[in-house]
Formats: structure tokens, C-alpha cells, sequence
């Protein structure tokens, strides 16, 4: 996972100039920071809080719009019994490990992760090798920087170490303490082994109502709520199959240690889609042949298992033919995943689609692939897309007995031959007495086959041998007075079912922090002594589409800046005003720190004739024309209809104003 | 607060018709209902869903945007030092009786409430007086069935009740138990006296962390969020004031016993404003002039108190001008609160604003307005706009030490003359020893007239007596070299203060569910035996925009229908296709229940020539055109700039397809 962060324009990243350019920019900022913060908490700013929504609304138009999903809004308060049932309380946790000695609380996998890799970059500099310049997970800094020496490993340890780290999400905790034990991890700020091992349950506890009774969690996921309304959407959807639910709301993890930016937070917004599909027939989708020719970067789960990293590049249709993918519908939304992203504007060098292994998927899933991001912490799972099997409509139909299934009208009646156990229950009752369910019930779990084969044995013998545990020595005889096993035929017109799930999941924080670290870069200013940050978002995604400034703070441009800005907020798009007296190269440079598209300048100019410049961030060409030209042009550019350089052809070029920062 | 509801068209509104109506078509749905449900806790399906998003989308438009606000998106998750210090740990509480024989746990100011009506109720049924017929809100219903018989009350009974129900929500927990004694108001389900009441804290508790040390709350309000954020959100506004943030986030309050709805849950989505401006000059607002036409409706404090409820219409201009309002900024805000609810389509004739009472008022709060929507179930508060003075801002900068103000250059320079206290460091501490800082503090806490006579008294005495509680019996001699008294002049260019905070808060939900009743009604069906529902809401409000129904499901259609939905995405406007076999008639009818405004009909002339109908929700008028000139139309028609009357002129009226329910 070494890697070194570039920039969009491949500069190395420097992460402290862009953290503390994001800070000042106000995109987020620690929760409570004036109390000291509390850690895994952020709050959004308002460039933040709009590079969100803009992150949603397309999320929602490519999703939700796109194929008439339907959206729910589910509580977050969510009452005991039902996480119980979905296997939440008993299954939703990490390994959690103490340091006797400080008692740090540490978690496990993480630690096992810090320490090997700190030894191999021991081992490296003991070998004289260049370490890469990797921009370093800040929730390991504090580790690493202590105390490790640069001692040489055998060529073995090392092998073994890298593949450990490979299969690294795949041990449990009594693998992850063998491994402590085994290779004598101690804690470098103590230099003691840390405590076994233990579960650690990610939920948020609260009690519901004034009698403080009514035990409840805040949503691990959103996929709960969107479950239980099962019966209710598919009877909203008119009973037609397949189709999809979708949620976007916030959800909460009780993380060890939160400690790597908005990465890994406490609480945060997702996005989650629960495709309900009829099992049968390979879970085939119909528009699958739209997104077959894609090519995607996958890393399947044989390959992690051996201990590797490498990726196989391949088209969507080629990864399900082959098996690599399971079915075409998981293939479609690892598809739709890959555009949606793509739109958003992530570098399409720095996505790839991880499988999981056995042990690291969670308990409801049957198969699963991450959208893992590139970021200077390393490759960060942004997406998630499980295959939920019929796991959850199964659990919560099980224990509430609420028909969470299709009823699905047979084309042609089918006809079934079986063979059926007639039982003579007013007989069988008071023969076996309090034995005869425990009997009852091992009869009807016979196979077909047992029955033919018990038929012909009753037939012969008038009576049959059951095999029943726990009762008379595990063998009951059964006479033909009391059973018969019968061959017969029956027709169906309905098929009852339930449906699987494909579920794309969305961390959008996670999503919104790798989306501003692929379209940062720096450009020199003029003199050349000072980089300055820009952020390209595509403009459909940047938090403001326009800035206004005047040339100057002369009064007369007023009624030009408001009559400006009311015509772009009347056509939907947001501006903001920078009338400062601040140079307007710094107006602009300030603005490209916020990822504003485009800079519209009302000058001396404008008053006489009305026309203004209108500034392209990337390129920082300007045009001039009359103020509707100009904002047409904006519209067309936010939309995508036209592409900065179709404007450059259309509209005259501006160059008398160099007052600019390139 | 006796009220006949009625629906848009001034039909008697029958609640249980239109909850049916609401369940059937998922606007939304009990949470958890397959596991019995949990009360307060609702999931909003699709159309509800959509309405919601709706309803942000045009707050968000109407305040955020039209003001350049600064939206921020703060975490629910709040530690307990920070409720505590705005005083939510201590005072935000409702009043909590229990019934000693059944154990049922009431809100002590809706029983006093219950009772007392249900008691007039009888008097008037004794008195043979006609009952209107009240939709009875469902919280209270089970109670008033029960037990109340028509007994006559004494004229001068019947006006103390109605004095007290007219200023029920000012009265604190020992006068409601008051009430209970002095009217022997016993509970009609047991026949007790309630116990009296006591404080019930309305945050829900959690605690933050693995090692369970960090107490913490589901924030109440959005609004701690943003003033923590104050300094950085001034600093983000170059430092200009006035300015406002806004925030839309979900909030939770563990009401004692919700039973009423969407109209009281316990978690539900709020947005919030806060407008911080110069406490001096009297908060004027710049854009006054805009708003101080628009007629409110007002019921005061003072006309509360006396016990009555008659309203006051006037112009927001004069109700400032005469102090009813108590200045311009509160003032502005109760304007565009009333222009917003009338964009949603909420009834005007149902708006009033209610001024809070003192004992009513929030902890923080100086003053409040609330805008109170007409519903079934009586009037309902569905925006507070408070004066929260510089109480929040005052209470975390003194806590954490954070400066919390605004720096402002003064245009011209202040000259202040006055009394300063000049403590000879060196000796004075030495002097008195562990005494010393309070001394100091009893110094530093004298006034300007005091400072003059010890002034005068140290120049005739050498030495000055100063008090000093808790020291020395609280005298305390200080001598001519330990302090000096001097008047000193000194100029001051900059002023320093602590804003005010004008806060416009909307309950999203109340917004909704009032909204919905405010445009219910029903019209008769062809065969004229049964109403069927319509629910008007204006286009843009509206959850889908479009529904497209094919006339058969014959397979040719099938094209136009994905073409069309598609170029009505392409242009932002929703859609839903209804193909199913059911007739023309049912499905529009459908259709109005879910308050969808317009109808494309695809038939065979769409196939033969590409045209297509339109019909408008409303009148079910119908006009025919080819499928652009009804997509413009609709554009126009959902962005407000033509309206239908504008269309039938337009577009060829098309009456040949009478399939249609009128």
C-alpha cells in the first residue's frame, strides 16, 4: 500500500499545506473545537456543506431519478430488538485491545498493521534502501515516529510480514492476538504487549421515552429502515420486480480510534441502495449490456489470499463472464458506481474495486466489492457494493412473521409431483403423546428420496422406522395407521419468494475528501516564490459556480454586482460577491482555493456598455461579452453542454487585464 | 382553539379518511411497524420523501441563497460540557406527572389541557348547546371518550377554565400542579390525582468513545452547532456583519408521550437560521423597506394573558412601528417566514403569528414568535423566530475563553475619559498575601462613581476603605502605595461586542403534514358514491411533477414512454410511468391522491404523429400538442412563469378522450 501522492497535475502532495488551505477555506473543521473537539466529529462549512449537496443532488439524479428508485427516509433511533434481530448487537464490532501499562486503547487490526509496517521500514533503511516519500496516515504518525530502529530482517520475516499486511482485514481477533504473541508486537510508546483481543460493539446506545425501558442504538447503516418497509415499497412499486429502495441519511459508528481526518469519522452521511432481486435465473439485469464495454480495476479475493496486490484491468462484461464478478446485476452497479464517481470528478487512475475476503465481509453479506479511493493515507474504501443474499428480509420475516416476500403469478401453472406424508393427527396425538411433535416434525424434514424409500418399506411392512433424535434410543416405529406416504400432483399459480439484495453503499464524507484531493494542485504565482492552491472540481460539483468582483470598491459598480447576481440566482446558480479591497488577484486566488469555477469582473468597462470578463479557474483565460452572453455561457458550462474551450471559440478573448495570478 | 377543520375547498375535513389516504400512498408510515412500532417515530416513503426534499430545496432557494447565508452542517453528537454551558442540560425539560395507580406517564400541561376541555365540552352538551364538530386531536381522544359526562359548570367556571387554556404553555411545573390540586383535575382513565409534576429532560443520552467516559446528547436544536462555529464563520464573511448562518440537520427531543403524528415526534428534520446582528441602533434591517407592506396576522402576549385570542392583521411595517414588534430584524424575518409558507402552498386564511409568553419562552430567549399553521388538530407551531440576544455567544466565550465577538473598526476614533485603578503589583501581592486577587477583584468591580469618592478619600486620607466580602470582616484597608486613583483619557479605534441572534427555526415536518391538510379536498367521482382525494400542492412542491399513462398496454407504446420520461429528465423535471392495466380514470385518480399536477397520455395519435395530452391535476382539463410544446409547458408551468390559464390559451384544448373523472 506504499504510496506517494501526487496532486491532479502529479506534483507531490503536500498534505499539511492542503489541510491547513482547507482548514482556512472553512471546508470542514473539528466539531466543538472551542472545547477542545472531540475526536471523529467534523463540522461541514459552508464550502463543504455545498461541495456536499452538490455531491448528493448528482448522487440522486444518477441513481435515484435515473432508474425511479424510491427514496425513503428512515429514522436514525432504532429500537433494540430489531439490530438484534439483523445480528447488529451481537456481530457489528471491532477488536479492541488495551495497553496495560498506559492504558491506551488501541485497535487491533490497526496496531498489528502500524507495528509490521514500522519494522519493514526498519528493515529497508537498514538496508540502505530510499524509502518513498509516503505521506503518512496521521493516525499512525505518533506510532511510527517512535522508537523504531532500523534493524534488518531475514528475507522470510519480510515476505511473511508483506503478506500478512496483504489479507490484513482478514483475521479475527483470536487471529490478530496469535499474531501479537507470535511475532511479539509490543506497543512502541510503552514497549509492553498490548491485552488480547477483545469485541468491541460500534453502536451508539440510547433509551427511548420517559420510563428509560426501551433500549435503542443509532443506526449503524441505513439498510435496517429500507428492510422493514419492504412490504410497503413493493406494494407502492404496484408488486413489480426487480426494483429499488434507496436512502441518503446520516449513520454512526462508536469508533476505537477515530483519528485520520474526515476518513474515518464517528458520524456520518450515507448513501445506500438496496436492490431487491429475484434469486432465480443468476440475478440477471436488463440494462446490463449499457455498461458492459466499462472497463474496471479490480483486485479480487484469490489474490489478496495469496498474499498479493496486483490488479486485473478488464470490462464488466468480461469480469461476470468469467466469475470473477458473481452476476451481472453486482456488475452493473459496480459499473454505475465507476460512472458516478467518474462524473464527480475522481481520478480514474486512482479508483480500483477490492473483493473481500471470507472473514472481513460482514455478517449479512454474501460476496463484496469496495470502490477503494487512492488518497495520501493509502487506498480508502469510499463504496461499498455487498450482495446481501435474502440474509435480512429473512431474520426480520422470521422473527416478526410479516410476509417480507413476492408473490410472483406463474406464467403457466406449474405442476408438482412429490411425494406428500399424511399424518392421522387425531391417531398420532395421543399415541406418542408428549413425544409427537418432536416425531411429527422429523417425519416432515424426510428428503423425497427417504420417502419413496419409506413408502415401499410401509408398503411391505405396514409400519416404517424414523430416525428421531432424543427420543426412545433416536427410532420410533410408526404404524399405517397412523401415517401415509402418498405420491401426488399438484399444480401452482403463484411462486412466492425473497428476493436477494445487491446493495451500493456510499460514504459520502469519504467520497467529498478523495474528491478534493484528486483536483488539488498548486500553480506558482508570479514572482514565483509561493505556490498557490487550486481546487478544479468539474462545475456541476463546485461548491459556488461563480464569484462576482468589482475592479475596484468604487460605489458605482453596486447596482451592476446586484443586478448580476439576482439574474444568475434566478437561472439556479449560486455566485457570491468579493467587493473587497483586496488586489483582484487575490480576490481570484482566494476563490481558486475554494474550487470556483468561474470569475465574472465588472470593471469600468461594464458601467459604459454593460459587458463583463468572464474567467475559467484551470486555464485562467477570460472572455468579455454583454452580461447574457455571459451567462448563458455559465449555464451551458454548469449544465455540460459546452466545454470551456467551445466558449473560447464563441465569445471574444480578454487579455488587456493582467492583473492575474497564472 | 375549538376549530372545524376544513379541506382546500372548504369541505368538513375528515381526518380519517385523509390518514388513509396518506398511509395507503406511503407519504408516511409508522417506523418499525412490522416490530410493533416505536411512538414518535415515523419513515417518510417516496412521496413524502420528495416533498420534503421539495421543501428544503425551496428553503434553501428563499433564505440561504436570496441572503448568501452560511450554510453548515454540524454533528448531532454533542458532548455534554457544551449542553451544559447553554444551559439545555438544566432547563430543557418538559413538566412529567405519573398516574400512582396505573402508572401511565402524562405531560402535565396537555392534561391540565385534556381535562378542563373535556370539561367544557360536557358544560356545554348540559347546556344543550350544539358541539362543533372538532377533529379531536388523536392524542387526546382516548382520554376525552372516556368517562366525561355533560355536566353543567357555573358561568364564572366556564371563563376561569377558558382564561387558563388561552395561557396554558405559561405556566411552570408547580403552578400546573397547582391547577391539578385546586380543580381536583383527576385522570378520567383511573379516577387519581396525578403526582405532581416533575422536570423530565427532553435530550437523548449517549456516551461517546470506547472507554464510555464522554457523556453525550443528540443535539436538540441545530443551533449550538453554528454558534460554536461563530468566530470561523465571521472570519469565512471577511468580518462583515450583519450575516447569517443556516443549518438543516435532524434533531431529537425524547417527548414524554408523542402521540399526535408528524406533529410531535421525537426526531425530526429542522433548519435553522442565525442572523447575527449589532446589538445597537435597534436592529434595523437594510431590506426592510422590502417586506413592511405584507400584512401578519398577530396574536400578541399581552391579549394572551388576558386571556383571550383574538388576532390583530397588520403590516409588518406598523407592528414595528408601534412595538408589537420589537424591531426591524425580527420584524424582516416574520415577513419572509410568512412569504415562504405561502410559496409551499400553504393557506393563508390558516397563518397566524403567536407571541410566546414569559414563563413560555425558552431559557435563551428575550422574545419569540411563533408562525402557527390551522389544522385538524388546532393551531400548531411550525416556526419559532426568537430573539436569543447574545445569550449563547456570552455563555461559551465565558466558558471556554474563546472570543466570540465582532472586532469593528470605529470611522472615527473614541475619546473615553474615566476612573482607572492602578495596583502597584510588586507590593500589593506581598501585602496581602492569599487575600490578594480578591481584593484585586473588588478593586476592579467598582464603579465609576465609587472610584470618584475613593479618589477623593485617598487624597484626604492617604488611604481608602474598600469592601470586601468574606475578607476581614469585610473591610479592607488599601494605602496610597499599594493603588492609585487617577482619571485618565485614552482613545479607542476599535469596539468590540458580542451580537445579537435573531433565529427563524422550522420544524420540517409540521411544515409538511400542515401543508398536505391545507390542500386536501375531495371530489365526487363520475358515479358520484364515492370522493376521491386530490392533494394540490403547487407544481414545484409537488413530490413528481409528471405521471405518463399510456392508454392500453399495448407493446407500441412502450418507446414514446422512455423517450418522453428521458427528455423530462434531461430538463430536471420528475417523473413516473404508469403502464399498468388499469383503467385511464383510476390511475389519474391515483395519481391526484399523490398530488402529482400534470398527465401526459400516450395513445395511438402519439404513435401516428408524435402528439401527446396534458392534463392539469385540478381542473382535469386537458390540452394536446406535440411532445416538446408540452414539455415547455410544463418547464413553464413548474418554475412558476406561466400558469395553467396561460397554457389553455397556448396549447389546443383537447376534449375528445372522455375516460376521465372529473
Amino acid at each position: 500500500m506504499t504510496t506517494t501522492a501526487t496532486t491532479l497535475k502529479g506534483q507531490p502532495l503536500d498534505k499539511a499545506v492542503l489541510e491547513s488551505m482547507l482548514r482556512r477555506r472553512m471546508f470542514y473543521t473539528p466539531s466543538f473545537e472551542i472545547y477542545g473537539g472531540v475526536s471523529g466529529l467534523y463540522d461541514y462549512g459552508p464550502p463543504g456543506c455545498a461541495l456536499q449537496a452538490n455531491i448528493i443532488d448528482i448522487w440522486r439524479k444518477h441513481f435515484v431519478l435515473e432508474e425511479d428508485m424510491l427514496e425513503v427516509d428512515c429514522t436514525v433511533l432504532t429500537p433494540h430488538e430489531v439490530l438484534k434481530t439483523s445480528g447488529h448487537v451481537d456481530k457489528f464490532a471491532d477488536w479492541m485491545c488495551k495497553d496495560p501499562k498506559n492504558g491506551e486503547i488501541l485497535r487491533a487490526d490497526h496496531f498489528v498493521e502500524d507495528v509490521l509496517e514500522s519494522r519493514l521500514k526498519g528493515d529497508k533503511e537498514a538496508r540502505g534502501e530510499k524509502i518513498e516519500e509516503k505521506e503518512v496516515d496521521p493516525k499512525k504518525k505518533k506510532k511510527k515516529t517512535k522508537g523504531q530502529e532500523a534493524i534488518k530482517l531475514g528475507d522470510a520475516v519480510v515476505k511473511e510480514y508483506e503478506e500478512i499486511l496483504a489479507q490484513i482485514d482478514n483475521y479475527n481477533g483470536e487471529q490478530l492476538g496469535e499474531l501479537i504473541i507470535k511475532y511479539d508486537l509490543k506497543n512502541p510508546a510503552t514497549g509492553v504487549l498490548p491485552t488480547p483481543p477483545v469485541a468491541f460493539n460500534l453502536m451508539f446506545q440510547t433509551s427511548i421515552g420517559p420510563s428509560s425501558n426501551l433500549a435503542g442504538y443509532l443506526r449503524p447503516e441505513t439498510a435496517q429502515g429500507q428492510f422493514l418497509n419492504f412490504a410497503k415499497l413493493l406494494e407502492f412499486n404496484t408488486g413489480n420486480m426487480p426494483f429499488a429502495s434507496a436512502s441518503i441519511g446520516k449513520s454512526y459508528r462508536n469508533e476505537i480510534s477515530p483519528r485520520a481526518g474526515l476518513l474515518r469519522v464517528r458520524e456520518f452521511l450515507m448513501a445506500e441502495i438496496e436492490h431487491y432481486v429475484d434469486p432465480e435465473g443468476h440475478k440477471k439485469h436488463s440494462r446490463f449490456h449499457e455498461v458492459e464495454d466499462i472497463e474496471l480495476v479490480l483486485l479480487d479475493r484469490h489474490t489478496q489470499l495469496s498474499g498479493q496486490t496486483s490488479v486485473k484491468k478488464m470490462t464488466v462484461g468480461k469480469a461476470v463472464k468469467d466469475g470473477l464478478v458473481d452476476n451481472e446485476t453486482l456488475g452493473y452497479f459496480l459499473a454505475r458506481i465507476h460512472l458516478f464517481l467518474e462524473k464527480l470528478g475522481i481520478d480514474q487512475s486512482k479508483i480500483r474495486f477490492r473483493q473481500h475476503m471470507a472473514n472481513e465481509m460482514a455478517h449479512y453479506a454474501c460476496d463484496c466489492w469496495d470502490a477503494e479511493l487512492l488518497t495520501s493515507t493509502g487506498w480508502v474504501e469510499c463504496v461499498g457494493c455487498a450482495d446481501r443474499s435474502a440474509y435480512d428480509l429473512t431474520v426480520h420475516a422470521k422473527k416478526t412473521g410479516a410476509p417480507l416476500i413476492v408473490r410472483e403469478r406463474l406464467d403457466e401453472p406449474k405442476i408438482i409431483e412429490e411425494w406428500e406424508t399424511v399424518i392421522e393427527k387425531k391417531k398420532f396425538g395421543p399415541f406418542y403423546k408428549k413425544d409427537g411433535k418432536t416425531i411429527e416434525a422429523a417425519i416432515l424434514a424426510t428428503s423425497q428420496e427417504q420417502r419413496e424409500t419409506l413408502a415401499k418399506e410401509m408398503e411391505q411392512n405396514g409400519k416404517v422406522v424414523i430416525d428421531v433424535p432424543g427420543v426412545s434410543e433416536g427410532k420410533v416405529e410408526v404404524s399405517k395407521d397412523l401415517l401415509a406416504l402418498e405420491f401426488r400432483k399438484r399444480t401452482e399459480n403463484i411462486r412466492e419468494y425473497t428476493p436477494n439484495v445487491i446493495e451500493p453503499s456510499f460514504g459520502i464524507g469519504r467520497i467529498l475528501y478523495s474528491l478534493i484531493e484528486h483536483n488539488y494542485w498548486t500553480r506558482a504565482s508570479d514572482g514565483g516564490d509561493e505556490a498557490r492552491g487550486v481546487l478544479s472540481f468539474p462545475p456541476a460539483v463546485a461548491p459556488t459556480k461563480v464569484l462576482i468582483v468589482t475592479l475596484s470598491t468604487n460605489q458605482e459598480f453596486g447596482p451592476f454586482t446586484r443586478k448580476l447576481s439576482q439574474k444568475l440566482r434566478a437561472v439556479g446558480i449560486s455566485s457570491r460577491v468579493d467587493d473587497s479591497s483586496a488586489s483582484i488577484g487575490k480576490r481570484y486566488s482566494r476563490n481558486d482555493e475554494l474550487g470556483t469555477p468561474f470569475g465574472i469582473t465588472i470593471d469600468f468597462q461594464t458601467v459604459k456598455d454593460g459587458s463583463v470578463t468572464l474567467r475559467e479557474r484551470d486555464s485562467t483565460h477570460q472572455v468579455r461579452a454583454d452580461e447574457d452572453k455571459i451567462i448563458a455561457a455559465i449555464q451551458s458550462l454548469v449544465n455540460g453542454a459546452k466545454s470551456w474551450r467551445d466558449i473560447e471559440s464563441e465569445l471574444p478573448v480578454f487579455e488587456a487585464q493582467e492583473l492575474e495570478v497564472r
